[in-house]
């Protein structure tokens, strides 16, 4: 049951680190662009749990779990099985073939002043760092080649990731033969999602997401705790939306009537009760089709298995297609085409 | 065609880095014990071709070459394809997927303290190596673990890198469940072999080795040409065998006539051209029969693929297994043993 794919199709590839069940910052971040692109592309979405591994390699027991959780927010949020090839990184092991591959010619320096590499470490010494963390660029590269990728739906903090991506690809390609396209980014329109809390960053490990299967009733209690402009005592005091989570997220939802909200709250015109009602209304719309597709998918979960199933099938046998190229490409290929049965 | 291997038999497991045919250097340092053991033990042997492309990325065409040429320094030395399993490294994918692993848990200072890693970087920076280079151990690691090896034939230089591979295979078992035993070094009794010119080491780059392929008449020049202590003029002055290369190869290959070798050479009762002679009709004498089996395999070349493919097929099969329990270890057999089909 494979898609027949137009030769012309691109190949747009995506995931997440198969780390907690999915919020609203990932839906923004990406995987609305990837629902809405789906059909476009030839989609690949990867459930990353080797990668999720590199950071909590001492936890495994909780990647099994997370990653049925993360099918059903994918489905949930309109990924559907017959556009969208979801497949799950560590059963196709020849992206761990090709993480060895091009390890072989990237310099630890070029990885250590990789900036997400830098800001992810934090304070910590290169010495410190573990050796499959540091090299987190070079299986991401990995990642896109296998199924030679050509797009890459990522937020701009990720765009050197990619360009270190883009250098390994024409590095290969030079040294023996040119296997794989340079993917192209197709950047977010909607800005990274701040946390309910101000926070910069929306994170499980802050308690300041709003996940995505959240219930109507979850999703009121969160907006109403939501941090919003300490100087606005008064529902008439002139607001700052430019420093409330709250409009961020109109901003990123509701765009279209972002400039209202910015423009009472800054006269005063509008409360923030009665904003953040707004803001529950129109989200709680966006969710409830969420909801009623999770709950589909959940009354049949051995849909879910098959749609695993036939997604990691199809990664599999794109990346031993690929896989035969790179051995030839780097003449690796001692019988024929490597099978010795 | 698997050998019934008894589940008492420990399983030794060695290899070469597929970068050029075989020297007097390997058979002294490792080769020689393989030989001698290959049927006390269950007998695994690499064609190290991924490991050579670390420091070979830019010319792997010659890679394929070498390993026929190396498989056959083998079978002329001695190894039985029926006792041995010989195998192509880049075969065995799983290598890879558990390189990847096992480079989660373990930090960039603990790889680049390791004194072979150390002194094969020279006065390199830790940022100018190339990450697959600095992660030689941990593949070495995955190169021991893939097939349980219980004891590996080392030199003495390579302790170190052994002993990191016993912590990390302690570490892995601790994480998740004890899948692998700790391997054992069996440390060459030949001291490691001097090249012709008198440097520590007998490397082809040097120029100065004794292929295990070399005729008569290459023998006969090689050992002419070897340099001798420089403080002998006339044949009767006394010698100092000690600093003579000529003299380490009495001490390896003639170890029973070494005493009286060095005896003679110090009182100056023999002469280097005479102590040269001995020399090369043993070494002559130990190479023959290797002559006489690598002629016979060259008429077979169709048997020297059928021992690779044979002994690929095995380590594949053992990789299969071991990697069954590493995923059910590490809570990755999301579905019945990782089938999808
Ligand atoms: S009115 Fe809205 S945007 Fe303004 S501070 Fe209140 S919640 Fe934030
Ligand atoms: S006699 Fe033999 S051991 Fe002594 S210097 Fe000459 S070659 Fe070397």
């Amino acid at each position: 049951m494979n898609q027949i794919i137009p030769f012309s199709k691109e190949r747009m590839l995506s995931g997440d680190r198969v780390t907690g069940k999915l919020h609203l910052g990932h839906y923004a971040g990406s995987l609305h662009n990837r629902v809405k692109l789906q059909s476009r592309y030839d989609t690949l979405v990867m459930l990353a749990n080797v990668q999720a591994l590199t950071t909590h390699f001492d936890h495994p027991e909780n990647i099994s779990r997370h990653l049925r959780e993360i099918t059903l927010d994918y489905l949930a949020a309109g990924l559907d099985p017959n556009e969208s090839t979801i497949f799950i990184q560590s059963m196709v092991p020849e992206i761990a073939e090709l993480t060895v591959y091009f390890s072989m010619f990237v310099t630890v320096n070029s990885l250590r002043h990789n900036p997400t590499i830098k800001a992810e470490s934090g304070n910590r010494n290169l010495g410190e760092l573990y050796y499959g963390f540091l090299g987190y660029p070079v299986s991401q590269t990995a990642d896109i080649v296998f199924c030679k990728a050509t797009v890459i739906p990522v937020g701009e903090d990720q765009l050197p990731h990619l360009e270190l991506t883009r250098k390994l690809i024409r590095r290969f390609n030079e040294l023996y033969r040119p296997v794989f396209p340079e993917p192209q980014a197709i950047i977010s329109e909607m800005p990274r999602l701040v946390g309910t809390d101000g926070n910069a960053k929306m994170s499980k490990s802050l308690g300041n997401t709003i996940p995505l299967d959240c219930t109507e009733e979850e999703l009121a209690f969160k907006i109403r705790k939501a941090v919003t402009d300490p100087a606005r005592v008064h529902k008439d005091d002139p607001g700052h939306p430019e420093i409330c989570p709250v409009f961020s997220y109109h901003q990123a939802f509701r765009s279209q009537e972002a400039d209202k909200i910015q423009e009472a709250c800054q006269m005063g015109s509008i409360g923030c009760t009665e904003c953040k009602r707004c803001l529950f209304k129109d989200l709680n719309l966006m969710l409830e089709p969420m909801r009623e597709r999770r709950a589909m998918y959940n009354r049949r979960p051995d849909d879910i298995e098959d749609i695993l199933k036939t997604g990691t099938r199809r990664a599999q046998e794109l990346a031993k297609e690929t896989l035969g190229e790179v051995r030839e490409a780097m003449g690796l290929d001692y019988f024929n085409h490597n099978q010795v049965n």
